[in-house]
């Protein structure tokens, strides 16, 4: 019976955020312009985590602060791919980034503002998130913080969190990052840019990354994985340090990769993987992410033939 | 008891759409630009009618064809109407048009195409629509039509609602106008330019919006009401004509002014008002809505007072 129960996990996304991206011949400034093949789906890191999470066969219950008035995309998505939705519902609408591609190739993004996070909506959402740690072992909090969510409170969670003896993927950047790097995430995975900006300088050589992330672990963070791109993925936890390289692959959008690599390992851990094979399927899910538009795993055969093909250095 | 109930009423939107409106410093071509102030409102010709007509105090059901990955707004409006919400629901976004405002003043819009209709939602909708025509007998249709639905089919709801003997305020523009003036709705209420666009030449003076409203009169069209701004609007009907004019007001927005006359038009005839005081109340009610942003009837003690402002004329 047990080999059939699926692997829980909870992702939390505090800051949801919803993608309008439109293409349309040329934007005019001053007038009307037409688009004219659009599309609306529900993005931000943790949502992202958690639909390539369900697609591999994860038992996901989603939760995090989500804006009630245009959170229907989100219901279908979370209920489309069979999460249990704990999201707490905050009044206002969740940020909306508009994309715009004109035939040209140009780009314009124009991000508008999201909810405003009451003292209320924060204490509903602890509720949640301590309920949820009676039942759940692995947690991933991904993404930004919306206007209302310090960077402490933030901290403060994942503290609580590692007290309780959960583990936590952590995914941020900017300040969110640097003060949950003090309260004792399982797991972080900054890209070199963000290791970059934590340090305050460019990092211009494995190296200089392998020497921050060090820092990093130092904090008592027992896994610091950083996501170089084309570059592949690094991974430095007590057993050392690993190096995996992906094959080249045909960039179509690398939109989700970041997440999709911390749902690969966050895979790998619910399903007790070592690390090897962790690093191995969760560099390949991500290869194979940026050869496709969205997030989501349409292909696992490919996924599985890829990771043969990641190289793997220690 | 007769006195206390609602009179009632069903609006018609078969392609509403939400409004995302975003002031911002400067939209720059090609990179990121942020919204410093963000609003999403549900909108559409017959739902701004439907708030309006819910706000006097009418019995109202809203119905046409919904959206369904971005329904939430306008769930939550309907809600807050009281209205009885017998929206057909449609796979896909309503359309959204996005409309960026620059500190300079500049104001840019970019809209977004909207659902596509099957078959089987016209069915259902036909459905719908017939069935609240055995408890109704007065129905707003208003604004344009989706990929999908025809003028043609339009025209033929018109048309079957007008044998079933029910009143049919309908007000929408180019070929939806056009195919529904030969399908005998009750009233129909183009502004001057509808009118125009119409006739296919420029109607310079009242005289010539006469003489044209005369024609569509002919067609077995009971009323017709054109609008013409701050100039005030003309009813024609079997009393023959009558003009009102409104005092001059401060104009904010003249957005949904032409919503807000057709709901007061049918807030008249579902009270079994007078023509005079229909019009006089109507011209009221949107010279007022002219000098608020956004729909809706904020104050109808300084209505009733414009309204004995309106100089009405045979």
């Amino acid at each position: 019976m047990q080999q059939n129960v699926k692997p829980k996990v909870v992702t939390v996304t505090l800051n949801p955020a919803l993608d309008l991206t439109g293409s349309l011949q040329s934007l005019s400034l001053g007038s009307v312009s037409v688009v004219e093949q659009g599309s609306l789906h529900p993005a931000g890191k943790g949502v992202n985590v958690a639909k390539v999470l369900a697609e591999l066969g994860a038992d996901v219950t989603v939760t995090g602060l989500l804006g009630a008035d245009n959170q229907e995309s989100f219901c279908q998505l979370f209920k489309a791919m069979g999460a249990t939705d704990k999201f707490v519902r905050v009044a206002g609408a969740n940020r909306i980034n508009v994309k715009l591609v004109e035939k040209n190739g140009q780009v314009s993004d124009i991000n508008f503002p999201g909810v405003a996070v009451t003292a209320a909506n924060i204490l509903a959402f602890e509720k949640t998130l301590f309920e949820l740690a009676a039942t759940h072992d692995v947690f991933v909090i991904a993404g930004s913080l919306p206007q209302g969510v310090s960077a402490d409170m933030c901290a403060n969670w994942l503290e609580k969190l590692h007290q309780l003896g959960k583990k936590v993927l952590f995914d941020s950047s900017k300040s969110a990052l640097a003060t949950g790097l003090d309260a004792h995430p399982w797991l972080v995975k900054p890209n070199d840019e963000e290791l970059a900006e934590w340090a305050g300088q460019a990092l211009d050589t494995p190296q200089q990354c392998m020497a921050v992330a060090e820092t990093i672990a130092a904090k008592g963070i027992t896994n610091v994985v950083v996501s170089l791109g084309a570059k592949g993925v690094m991974w430095l936890n007590d057993q050392g340090w690993l190096h995996a390289q992906p094959p080249k692959m045909d960039v179509v959008s690398t939109v989700g990769a970041g997440d999709t690599l911390v749902a690969g390992l966050c895979w790998g851990e619910i399903n007790q993987w070592s690390k090897t094979q962790s690093l191995q399927f969760a560099t390949a899910l991500s290869a194979v992410a940026v050869t496709q538009v969205g997030v989501g795993v349409d292909d696992i055969e490919q996924v599985n033939t890829i990771a043969q093909h990641v190289i793997l250095t220690q």
